[in-house]
């Protein structure tokens, strides 16, 4: 089975297992809305690459923590597209779950999402129990406090706002909890992979700060010109375009720096050029660069 | 030191925990707003009289489960008192979190507190980490889909009411919670105490009821009549105040009878009465009554 249909798969299997009797079922409904179908998948299936890097032993605790990174993703949208926030009316180019259920449903969603990612961690954990405190910890701080998503989204509440805290916490803190829940998943030492992790992450906060300048919503599924119209700060408006993707370039370098030698790093080698090429398409010849330098 | 003080000396322990060097200063204090000060902690309470009752072997656990409890239910507060649910200006006598620290504020507040009620939970299980799954389990099935508090605000969302699944989703499920984590917490199965729990849940519920219909918002701390106003089940509306009180009654003799033979179950039926007269002072007789007969 490939790797997608295995995420998928457990993806839904989580989500059935709180659908029993009793639920509210437009709760039911909107979670689903808000977890399928999905994006590109990228924090989980970087979970699963690094795991298997590191010699996944235990391949239902690897897919329980890929779950609940998605889980918690899937959340942060939800809630990130609140009438509060961004009042977003499409994701993924769909209605938004507020504007398909609800505001209330969209509150609730996102907080049994949250849970549910911890569930789903929790349930996968059988074989290996002396692994669940600490990717329970890691995964946490990838979406709490300090310095998770959700602090990442409160600076943009905050009178000051510590720049190089929030683009960390906004985007990196979810995709650092990535990479070390896939090492952690299979029983090995997070440190080398948070790097990677930080890396990829800031090259998605600076690509997704590039399309909402440059990309038009029908090929990102969701409005553009958010951050201008919100007051937000904006890396491509504040390095000019061509600033902004060659800080792109060199975060995906980075990235690729950053893989740890093992016997998966061509592997991840490939998984990051070709997200890189998804997310920025126009990149193609300075990425070709960057993988020959790597 | 007493019970109350390790409690609060616990929870203040954990918002500390995440309050480090890169957090957005203004999510911390809407978070200790909505922690400092509490309420009765009646949950993490029972919680921790179970754990004793239960031969307590790992403080720290136990108290880790009590704090996880606690923050859950300050999550939900948060979460019930925004603008798109009941708009609550005042909470425990003050102002409510978003009325303090705005909506946007409120919303990752909950979303934080409900993360961190799970990194305390983790961060206790060192000595016990084979107990951690199953805590987890409970726990969070208090909160989430598809029976707990979470799903139980659900139903206020939906076009027909299970009105028994409301009920018991609501706030039962986060009483039964306390009760399960309290044993597991110590080791212990956590069935025997399930029902009681479920039944000081209920008990809640209807006291809730009766004085949204009859108290004052001076003794409340928050408005009163809100779930006629809301159009909302109310148990006081339905049954009238004197069946409510008589449910009531019934509900704190079903729990005194839930209470396992154990050598802590004269200090747990303290406990229950306490809460009973704490609820409703005004029903000191039957309750003196129910004590008699349980």
């Amino acid at each position: 089975m490939s790797i997608t249909a295995r995420l998928e798969g457990a993806l839904a299997a989580a989500l059935e297992a709180v659908d029993g009797a009793g639920r509210p079922p437009r709760l039911s409904a909107a979670m689903a809305h808000a977890v399928f179908p999905g994006g590109a998948r990228v924090r989980p299936r970087l979970t699963l690459a690094v795991a298997r890097a590191c010699g996944c032993d235990d391949l239902e605790l690897s897919l329980g923590a890929a779950v609940s990174i998605e889980l918690l993703h899937c959340a942060s949208l939800v809630h990130d597209d609140l009438p509060c926030f961004d009042d977003a009316p499409l994701r993924r180019g769909r209605p938004s779950v507020h504007r398909a259920y609800g505001e209330r449903l969209a509150v609730l969603c996102g907080d049994a999402l949250i849970v549910l990612a911890f569930q789903a961690l929790g349930a996968a954990a059988a074989r290996s129990p002396q692994r669940l405190a600490p990717l329970l910890a890691r995964i946490a701080s990838g979406v709490g406090m300090p310095m998770g998503i959700v602090a990442g989204q409160a600076w943009e509440c905050e009178p000051q706002v510590v720049l190089r805290d929030y683009q960390r916490a906004k985007t990196g803190a979810l995709f650092a909890a990535a990479t070390a829940a896939g090492a952690l998943s299979a029983g090995a030492d997070a440190t080398p992979w948070l790097a990677l992790g930080e890396a990829l992450g800031e090259a998605y906060q600076v690509a997704d700060d590039i399309r909402d300048v440059a990309a038009s919503p029908q090929l990102l599924g969701k409005p553009v010109g958010r951050d201008r119209a919100l007051g937000r700060p904006n890396m491509a408006q504040e390095l000019g375009l061509d600033g902004a993707i060659a800080l792109f370039t060199r975060q995906i370098r980075h990235a690729l720096d950053a893989i740890p030698a093992c016997p998966g790093a061509a592997d991840l080698r490939s998984l990051v050029l070709l997200e890189a090429e998804r997310l920025l398409p126009e990149m193609e010849p300075p990425l070709e660069h960057a993988a020959r330098v790597a």
